[in-house]
């Protein structure tokens, strides 16, 4: 009986290319493939994973959603076990599910939560040294609390798409942005219905700017308005990014 | 001019042969020898570290304690980036303050702070895979939380104490014993006026064991009575302690 199976994956993406698949040759990990070989281990045939969409190289995730069809009969708990034994200690299967043949994890994915984490202290941290970005600089909170209000509600956020990429449409909603502050460590949490590349990681790039004096809050309005890459403050580094959960229409 | 230097020191512990420095020609590394050589390297002599106490192959650090006197006129800031600069990732000095001479970083700790940190779901976490001791096996935290209140006070630990190790004065005082869950997340917090070899992961280990069902909480004080290690429950594994504090009289 073919089923529709839906995963949800914690990985730490230190070591791997991103999410998705390469083109053959490349010889680069990346987490999809990993996923599939599992697959290919477990059920004795190829998967083909979809996932909810892609991570960057370096980015982690507590909570990405892929789903696969397969014709088999063993129970979920079987799968989740199964996959987990086969994959590397930097990927594990934290839930299955049987859902229905129609879910596409990309296509039926509304919201997106993100965290972005900061170090902000004069020595960087070696506990978290692979989720964390280090910036010595103190960094004010009021500040980046004031120039996150400007990114919220429906906006073109051309000016926060890295640069080359021409998505038509880079009109997108951001939801909720919320900084928390808990020292030595600034989380930024960052939740819409959809992302364009690189578009968190400039927006926090562009909120550490602001919290470090160089650019007003309020000028992030204008920056929006400019439709430019180069108007914005810096890329922050892969490192800080973590995708924490992907929300559908029946969560 | 002699000083006397404190530093407050963070460490991954995953790679090392825990804190203290090894008998010649055993060639594995200690915390302790890495912050001896960066010490060489910054100040052109030798250093000798005093630690506020061992922590074991594996254990982490948030806030162990060390001093060391120096004959130098370098300002405080220029010590810590120098220290960190030739310290390794895994290793970072985050505080670093001229003491009193007498200053002791062993003889002056009056307490010290601990937390065992635990994922319990069914898979394991990649985020936490170096932090963290993985237990598959539902735990229930209320038995947990009754199991802790036996350990509260003065009382002696033998029982907690790793086998062969044969301290005279086996009497400590636990003042603190606090669990907090946050799924999948579960850290107990442990601090006291001392700690016998083993001793937090002795309890760690007891109290799992308890939240799992094989041992009733109203045990633990006939396994205190006993005075024996075989009589309390299973050594929990390095990794997921970490040391996050020491305190000493005047702080």
């Amino acid at each position: 009986m073919v089923r529709n199976i839906r995963l949800t994956i914690e990985y730490d993406g230190t070591r791997f290319s991103g999410w998705q698949r390469q083109a053959l040759g490349e010889g680069l990990k990346t987490i999809q493939e990993e996923i599939e070989k599992a697959g290919k281990k477990l059920f004795g045939k190829k998967i083909k994973l979809i996932g909810s969409g892609r991570t960057d190289s370096g980015v982690h995730a507590e909570g990405q959603v892929a789903n696969f069809k397969i014709d088999s009969n063993l129970p979920l708990f079987t799968i989740k076990r199964g996959l987990n034994n086969h994959l590397p200690k930097d990927i594990a299967i934290i839930s299955v599910e049987d859902v229905n043949l129609r879910f596409h994890a990309r296509f039926d994915a509304r919201e997106k939560l993100y965290r972005y984490r900061i170090v902000n202290r004069d020595a960087r941290s070696p506990i978290l040294q692979r989720f964390a970005t280090f910036y010595s600089y103190d960094l004010d909170i009021d500040v980046m609390r004031k120039a996150a209000r400007y990114f919220l509600g429906k906006k073109d956020f051309k000016s926060f798409q890295a640069r080359g990429k021409k998505n038509k449409n880079s009109v997108r909603t951001v939801k909720k942005l919320r900084i928390v502050e808990n020292f030595p460590v600034i989380d930024i949490y960052i939740q819409g219905d959809g992302f364009l590349y690189n578009m968190v990681r400039n927006i926090a790039g562009t909120l550490v700017d602001a919290g470090r004096g160089r650019i007003a809050p309020e000028e992030v309005k204008k920056i929006l308005s400019k439709r430019h890459r180069s108007s914005a403050g810096h890329t922050a580094p892969a490192k800080g990014l973590c995708l924490l959960k992907v929300i559908y229409k029946n969560d």
